[in-house]
């Protein structure tokens, strides 16, 4: 089977399965859980950070982060199209007192720095209080060039904003761009990434910052419930995932790049690719019948009855599982 | 003195203070004033609402309206330069866990139909419930026509929304459109009118609509901190204004005609001009200048140091008052 | 008529109606209203304050003051019975997600100092972060001496947390008490007191304290709803209550205490009677016909079918509509 | 060793890791995961319930019960030292703007009917709305009987409000009373499950209820970020101690009262004991010395250094752990 609809489909390998019946654990809201422990520290160590913070989901682990930087009543100013504003149901807003500032997002996946200089309230009773800009990387899988990230970033800073980045697919950008992890990372003051998508993890995601950040978020995990106690069960997976299956992403965005030259060469709709994610709407408007023919044939795409079908690369989708969507898109529109 | 920052500057006049002076009060906690029943009863009447509530101000008026009509994690869509949105500091956000979906403002005030049904949530757990269309009129002194309107509240009520109105200068779109308060209530579930701003009470709002959800509003009203005693020295002005000074009202519309047509005849920069309010963008820049220019002359603008200045006609400014304005202007621009 | 319901029942008389019509008003969301100035002024000064804030309510000026004082997630300690707790909707939980950790009310009127400390939470993601101790004086009438005020806001202090006394009826206290004014707000962070109880205003509340706080706090206001334009009109009714409806609250004490006196010689139920306040139980439990009886002859009360009956004096009951409830409570046990 | 500190510390055995390795997984927002769907099915049955639903921890799965049962400004009726209440940071508050309101827990750990009739509030705009009485079984070890439980639900379910049960230890509630599962929820309108505590999963809680009521947590959860993905790693060791270890309760059950008969026969202070849980509170004030005592023996205690010390049996300790506590005990006092 080849299932395109999301990376977050990912299934704990063999190896990853041997790393979870390995792994000694403990009590994480002791602060017990060796694995937990081992994870917070890797990662805060390699995205250069004073402290992390293991979560169950990367809504949590960007919620918690918002609620660690802005307080009832202030403002984050964020992409129109980012997770947070469009994908998290405005939590932040509905259970943190937090207001959401949207600006457009450029083509190119970042935010234009003077939209968000621009964005930025005066300080007057009628308005919210700016506090915090949150950034996304990959967008749509857009890579943002580390140069566009910092433009933006200085953009926030010099208007008194703290920076976070939506790392959903962190490793997948710093894989992309060539750029050390600490490269990226450096820009932000707070980043979650995510262990279940690319990395291939069952579940969990780490907020990474400074240390008494880091230690509001712990509070704010606790009472939204996510101190979960032998939660090693889930980090051990992704101490595996961050060590077998970062660099493997490259594969992930080689096959993407071949399913988009596919679809190019049918001619059938427009096309768009970048890292993992290829974006394809058909011409004809054909979704829901072409979404049948492929399942027919054992590969899955999502989507809608209209308008453009992400489909995304991940590591279970091998080269015979493409071969099976892309026979099947050929035999569709042949 | 020729103030024309905003038409909330409004104080009362003679007659007014004889109105609150006269006033039989009670406590309207207990439902006891029968100022503001009478005025809660006069507006449920104009507007064709089975019930209506008095509150302190229009931004409590649209807030204890809102709250009423969305419970926590509910959406409203709305005007992103709308007042509700822009300059109520985001307080159905922050202190109600309702989410805020901004939609763009087209040029003549409305919000496009289209905009608004394609701003409707699907039922999916990453998204925010959409309930609520909150519409404004007038806009930045445009009086949105009727038929605009409707088309606007149906695309919402289509998509299951209700609709309510924020109506601080309800009765400058009524005169201005020549059409009876009903024809333009009657496209809402719910209104907030002022009766501060060109009405010239100091200070008061109304929420008229279905008396479940008035009553809703009347306990957010208390928890808010709007539940005033003797309440009806308030009401009465308001009641005194809804006599006296909605027919008036055209002679500030036609006031600021005047004042557009005098700042066009100089040539000095962009002019538009609706209902009450004229915006002036000074060609030349020199908006510090112009302002201190005025002041000199016994004339107040607002805006900031470069873009648009917005001079706002009320039953303050008479022919006297705004002719020194404009002689101000001659004289700086002659 | 005698309305022995609730002080909140004072109406204005003819000198306050007259300093409302004399008054010369501005817009108080531009700061420019002169008697909401001198109000804020006068009252900073009097309670020995940096800063002071005037609102619509006392609802709103607790709930202002509590929102500065706590964020998100914070905790405050108060009288289980306080009105803050017991009869404002917890407002400051609904609205602002402050949490409220109530402790008994001692008999009189105070909380213990052992039991607020031991309230105070522990560093502990299980537990809400403590941040305020919230007192109230008078509370059912009972003037809390200094000492025990004190001793309570030093283990509230000692513990870590800022002070806020919901004066309502902090007039009747320092009446009470004998005490200057700056006595018992000094034992305080902030203060908010009524102006439309006792004093005989028709509405409004001011809080009191730091400088930054009340900053905060204007902000909340404006948020809730609560910067009413011409606020003056109010603001002047409570300029003149200040000046002339401070010191003979002391005739309502002595009103009460008479009230109590003939009470209790009719042995017919239980009596305790503090500062302005009369609590009768009637021993035969036949509150409804003694309210009826009552009504007949020109007095009301208030209160349930059972239970306790709370009698208020207040400035518009004078020594002939007192002997109008008493003689109708003695026609009715005689 | 021997660790009595919480039941929350029992790790996974190697059948249970076992269930872990061999389990079919799949993507658990996409409501693909069949260890998820196999254990939401098995314990709405279980429970009586229309509908069950998954969740990290039973801080979450409270709270996401709390939330679908309360609109913001709604009040839940609980025991104050409820955990709900006393140790989830007043999470519903804070975060749902719901209010709390504590009644006290009688000595047999139930809520007396009378206090929870009498803390439902009249329908008045000063007051929260109350809407649901939240139960604990077992409490602090105390399993409250069937009858007891009817008794209160049924005060609660008289005043107009739903019923929510935290059965964190919902097992050994019924173990210990010998009644059916479904005797027990059938009393409830929700119930919550811990499957980390005696039942020895690593993590996990479910909530079950009525079908409407649990999609609506199911969008509480996704908003609070408990969406998990390939969840089935922990529903996998949940289902197996579904199956594996709620018999076997009755051990840990037994074993406490063992512990509790030591600590009574060495007179060394007060003890009392239900289920699986001993209170000891040693009558010298010794705790810090006994901890040490303890820990170089290889046994672990909680507590702070005064006051009663709570020890919890769970499955992890055996007769053999158990034993070297005792004797730690033991030498310590003899
Ligand atoms: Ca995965
Ligand atoms: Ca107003
Ligand atoms: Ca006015
Ligand atoms: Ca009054
Ligand atoms: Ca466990
Ligand atoms: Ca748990």
């Amino acid at each position: 089977i080849c299932d395109l609809r999301s990376d977050t489909l990912t299934r704990p390998d063999a190896g990853m399965m041997q790393a979870i019946q390995a792994a000694e654990l403990g009590d994480d809201v002791y602060g017990e859980d060796p694995q937990v422990n081992r994870l917070e520290a890797v990662l805060a160590e390699r995205l250069g950070k004073d402290a992390a913070l293991f979560l169950p989901t990367g809504t949590m682990s960007n919620l918690a982060g918002l609620l660690a930087h802005c307080r009832r009543g202030e403002e984050i100013i964020l992409g129109a199209e980012y997770h947070v504003y469009a994908y998290e149901a405005a939590g932040a807003s509905v259970l943190g007192g937090v207001s959401l500032c949207p600006v457009p997002v450029r083509a190119d996946g970042a935010l234009d720095p003077g939209a968000v200089a621009g964005a930025v309230k005066a300080d007057d009773s009628h308005l919210a209080v700016s506090r915090l800009l949150s950034l996304e990387n990959t967008h749509n899988g857009l890579a943002v060039p580390l140069a566009d990230m910092a433009a933006t970033a200085d953009a926030g800073r010099g208007a008194g904003l703290a920076v976070h980045l939506d790392g959903a697919r962190f490793f997948n950008a710093t894989v992309a761009l060539g750029c050390a992890e600490t490269e990226l990372a450096g820009l932000m003051d707070t980043i979650s990434v995510c262990l279940s998508k690319g990395l291939g993890a069952p579940a969990g995601s780490v907020l990474a910052g400074p240390g008494d950040l880091i230690a509001r978020a712990r509070r704010w995990r606790k009472m939204l419930g996510g101190g979960m106690r032998q939660a090693g069960v889930l980090a051990a997976a992704g101490l595996y995932a961050l060590d077998r299956n970062v660099a493997r992403l490259a594969e992930d965005h080689a096959r993407a790049g071949e399913l988009a030259g596919e679809l190019r060469s049918l001619g059938a709709g427009e096309v768009s690719q970048a890292t993992n994610m290829v974006f394809f709407t058909p011409g004809d408007g054909r979704n829901d019948a072409l979404r049948a023919h492929l399942a027919a044939r054992g590969a899955v795409i999502g989507g809608g009855s209209s308008g453009a079908i992400r489909m995304v690369l991940h590591k279970d989708v091998d080269d015979g599982a493409l071969d099976c969507a892309v026979q099947g898109l050929k035999s569709f529109y042949g």
